[in-house]
């Protein structure tokens, strides 16, 4: 990986942690295990790929650099409640995330359901702050089109559709693009429009944002089916193999190793060459498209 | 009951049926299974006593009738989310809800815990919709105090410290009371003050709101303690003895069950006696309170 590259997301990732740290301090006056729980899955890991496209994108505007962290926050709480559900026993059932056992290993089922379900809260509870310099009518907008992203015609929904292609119903490519759109570009793309929309920026610019965003989205998404088949689980920090355990329809059934690439390849092309209503394309969003062109995690 | 009332009150459960099938029709792009899901069971059942209280509240103030039955509809979204994750087999195993088949029971508990993740959202998304006369920067603090009130600090918080009272840690009087006031008070109280917010009422006068529903959430919740021990599990749609099977402490092991009718009683005067800065009660508004104080449903 471009060593300037590397340096720049885990920067933002330092950022984030800190930030998360304050929206989730150790004391509280509710539940301690809630808490704790809340904290374990949503602290100290991940690569925090979302905020960090959040931010870049941003930087084709003029935007509040806290501001931006603090709603980069809020899509990276969203973003752990669904890995904390998603590996519950009743549908994935991944004991490993991030490195370490999955929420409701460590804990249990009960505080892992409620934990994702206070991490999805707060996401709200942040979006709906105070900021310093968006405007009420924006950050409106952002609360609305993050809820339907995330909702049940969005991720949610994505999610829905991935367990029944577990439950031995095969997906078409159609069924299955639509899935991966749902269920995985649909957080990925609001996080690379946050900026236009916060800024009020003109619709060939947030058209150019949404499409780069669901286009890496997608390549996102296949990058995961291959490294969930050619992957080591110590370097993605979660078990590989998962989709066959649970008998899954990946992108692999219907392109195969080679051919995925490819497509990875093709979906990286779109989503760069979106962005030709700007004038130029900053170096550490050429760099996160290679990156995930070529992830090993 | 006051047959006036009991009118009354299932005149907005027409209105609050109506406006959630315009939300979430049965036809959708998402999952089918997801979407019969959160339709199973946020139609056709429940008093709708929140959206009841957040109208009959606003009454005080010049509101709009379809915002508020929007907003109303929003938080009846959010209290189905909750019944659903509270009845899974890992939190209170219900399988009874008002008067059919928890969800999980019906559909599957992955189905189950989607549904109520994605009503969750969708509360979220109302609440951050289109309104005829609402200002964004009360809409934002609507949210905020929304999001609060459910969140890790609220609602889902008090559900977290139910579960370790019914994992045999038993609770003082002071945190059995802070656990109703979290999971059951925070979110009635809610309901009373979103006229007050949206139109941006005086200090004095959402205070007193704030109070009112703050009381008669601790009354409704001693009243649910009391329906569980005396009540009848065809009236009330639910399993009766579900705090006994889940070992729960509840206000019953403190005051007894006289003792506990007496502070239901004084709850609710409290509540009454909250709204003193307003010339005049609505009587539907004395209505609600007695019909919390004496209900069997």
């Amino acid at each position: 990986m471009n060593e300037i590259f590397k340096k720049s997301l885990e920067l933002t990732a330092e950022k984030i942690e800190k930030s998360l740290e304050e929206i989730l301090p150790s004391s509280t006056d509710g539940d301690k295990v809630l808490n704790d729980a809340m904290r374990y899955s949503a602290l100290g890991g991940g690569k925090r790929l979302r905020p960090y496209l959040a931010i870049e994108c941003a930087s084709f505007f003029n935007t509040d650099s806290e501001d931006l962290i603090k709603i980069s926050s809020a899509i990276e709480l969203l973003h752990v409640y669904s890995l904390v559900h998603d590996d519950l026993p009743a549908i994935d059932n991944d004991d490993l995330r991030r490195g370490k056992e999955s929420n409701h290993k460590y804990f249990d089922e009960a505080t892992a359901i409620l934990a994702g379900d206070g991490l999805q809260s707060l996401a709200f509870e942040v979006l709906s702050g105070s900021f310093n310099s968006i405007k009420p009518i924006s950050q409106v907008n952002l609360i609305n089109l993050f809820s339907s992203m995330v909702g049940w015609q969005g991720m949610v929904g994505g999610q829905a559709i991935d367990i029944r292609s577990s439950q031995g119903i095969g997906l078409s490519l159609d069924e299955l693009l639509k899935m991966y759109k749902m269920k995985t570009a649909n957080l990925i793309s609001f996080s690379c429009q946050v900026g236009a929309i916060i800024s009020n920026a003109d619709h060939s610019k947030k058209k150019a944002l949404k499409s780069f965003g669901d286009n890496l989205g997608m390549a996102f998404q296949i990058t995961d089916d291959i490294l969930d088949v050619v992957g080591d689980s110590e370097v993605i920090g979660k078990e590989s193999g998962s989709d066959i355990k649970n008998k899954k329809i990946t992108f692999l059934d219907h392109y195969g190793l080679k051919g995925s690439r490819l497509e990875v390849n093709k979906y990286c092309d779109y989503s760069i060459s979106s962005l030709s209503v700007f004038d130029e394309i900053p170096s550490n969003l050429i760099d996160v498209v290679n990156f995930i062109k070529e992830r090993e995690y």
